[in-house]
């Protein structure tokens, strides 16, 4: 059966060149980087070479990018380093449609005493500057605020953000979790004024356990993982060699087509829109301005999970809301003030440059059968 | 030139078939297990698949195994857990003899107000269970023994521990690190009697950046890393299913021959022994009762880095201390009240079912002509 894969904000297939780089490096470089002979030598210097190029894709100082096992754990470190860091301050700012990973670690500052204080999205998706300008005061511990968001695909301006906090209060550090933005849109890691930024390799086409941060030089991040010092500290345990060159090789192919890639992946979202614009069931969830990796719509009448399926039999798939809530509704839905029916019938679509306008067309033909049949 | 690579304990060579098992898995099943259609469903079974074959070789029930990063985020899970879960009491008893993650956790634990009692190795570079016992009382929140000592191959009865401790207060949790002995010892995580034991995969020729924990039944272990309720929510974060296989895999070839590889080990380590014997300034630090894997020695008279760099130039791989602590004093020499003398000439030799007499030779080669050419 034909197959069309477009779950990638979910997690992507490894490419095959990227597979094959961490086969050769698991197989011949197997140095711990902390030993002090040759090939302790030789592993610290692939480590090193595999920091360089992903530095270079984050816009960053290689001394400022910290290997992790992938995003959750990099949210967890920006949050509860962050709050550790700042502990005399109780109010964290954050939006109200961050990822688990965020809002989790989150929920148990809460526990602790901190108060958290959420802002939603606007009609546009958006976490408006100014709201967040308007929340910061004296008492802010930290704000975090994700780049783009993982269900809608909208695009937070984060330089926006940290001019306003830097206004109000600028001692107050920003965390953005841009793994849905990591290989689709420039970071610019040095200029846009987030002193902790996440990244995960999995969202683009490098396996799934390792990820990278970006530390602001001389910020000090309290570290989340201690041992032997690795990482000049900042992140504790024997540097995952094979994986980190994985991820670099993903991040360079990624940055090295970035508008190339964009421009086929709005491609296939526009015949998607155009296909679907004269369904009259379908909603489309996702903001014009969004980015063009996901689009999430709703095709009211049908529940999410019988549309999965019923999408899935046919070799399409998707999902009802990310990945990560498991079929739990939606809470960056629910942010954004939609009606029961709409938010119980949404699906995301999330492309990569790997699919093809013949997967777009599979997935038109499936949901418009799928309104046939499964409407009552 | 002839290599022989002996720091094994620092980390080991990926074998082949286990390298092969993750490309397969990475270019093949390439889902996130969250994921409710096909293609999560199918890595959710690789996953449960791996999950399953470790437990098997853990000796646990596989609902018990959860993976991690590696040896320093359990180590770390394990005490910041243990810690949170019994914050109301405030003694943590442990050796004066661990890994650097759960000595740097200990030591942050310390500042936030607890107390870190460290019972010394005695002569036989044992923790004596009767100090253990002795030391547990009331107040005490839990009790962290690392199960083989990473410098020395030492073997704690961790078994005789949890005993002492359930006789002198059944509530308290016992942790062991087990990084060194995974694949070379029985577990037995389901009768051992502690409730949370640490492993990982790139000491026993799995890569690095994958671990597991064993959690005891209904013991509920705080999580570490929080995010999509992923691992029934002990471990948040897409699992790395590929490292997982692979991971699973080691363990496998590691248990399968368990005893064949001891014997085959225990050959070299004798074969080493018998051939330093004879030389005066050697003198060997692993008590005969230690894991065969682990062989530490010092060269009166040379530092040893000098040791190091010149056995290093022969092709031969050891190291001074443990890698994690790269080239700092080893704290574990200094626990056994060794003289500085012999803490800064030491070297270990640390072994693999992989090494071969002809390695043992070339180490003896190398410390004989060192001691020529090095001695003042």
């Amino acid at each position: 059966m034909r197959e069309a894969y477009l779950d990638n904000s979910a997690t992507t297939a490894v490419l095959p060149e990227v597979a094959k780089e961490i086969y050769d490096s698991m197989i011949t470089v197997y140095g711990n980087p902390s030993s002090l002979h040759k090939k302790g030598l030789e592993a610290e210097l692939e480590l090193s070479e595999a920091r360089k190029k992903l530095a270079v894709c984050m816009d960053a100082p290689e001394e400022c990018v910290y290997f992790s096992s992938g995003g959750s754990e990099g949210n967890n470190a920006a949050i509860y380093g962050l709050a550790e860091k700042r502990r005399r301050f109780k109010k964290i700012i954050t939006s109200a449609y961050e990822h688990p990973s965020v809002m989790q670690a989150l929920k148990r500052l809460e526990k602790q005493g901190f108060e958290i204080m959420e802002i939603a999205p606007g009609a546009d998706g958006r976490i408006s500057p100014t709201e967040v300008g308007r929340a910061v005061d004296r008492e802010t511990a930290f704000v975090s605020i994700m780049m783009v968001n993982n269900e809608l695909g909208t695009i937070n301006d984060i330089a926006a953000i940290a001019r306003v906090i830097k206004r109000k209060n600028p001692d107050v550090p920003l965390h953005t979790d841009a793994v849905q933005a990591f290989g689709k849109l420039k970071l610019n890691c040095s200029k846009l004024g987030a002193q902790v930024i996440t990244v995960s390799g999995h969202k683009i086409h490098a396996p799934k356990g390792i990820g990278a941060m970006y530390i602001e030089k001389n910020f000090r991040l309290p570290p989340f993982v201690v041992g032997g010092g690795q990482q000049t500290g900042q992140r504790g345990g024997t540097e995952p060699v094979a994986m980190a060159k994985g991820l670099a090789r993903a991040a360079e192919i990624a940055y090295g087509k970035l508008s190339e890639n964009r421009a086929k992946v709005a491609e296939l979202r526009n015949r998607l829109l155009d296909m679907l614009k004269d369904e009259p069931e379908v909603t489309v969830n996702s903001p014009d301005e969004a980015l063009e990796y996901v689009v999430n719509i709703s095709v009211t009448g049908i529940r999410s999970e019988i549309m999965l399926h019923h999408l899935e039999s046919r070799g399409v798939y998707v999902s009802s809301g990310s990945a990560c809530s498991k079929g739990a509704k939606s809470h960056v839905l629910a942010a954004m003030g939609f009606s029961q029916q709409r938010i119980d019938s949404a699906i995301r679509v999330s492309f990569s440059p790997l699919n093809t306008p013949e997967d777009v067309d599979l997935l038109v033909e499936g949901i418009k059968e799928g309104r046939k049949i499964l409407m009552r």
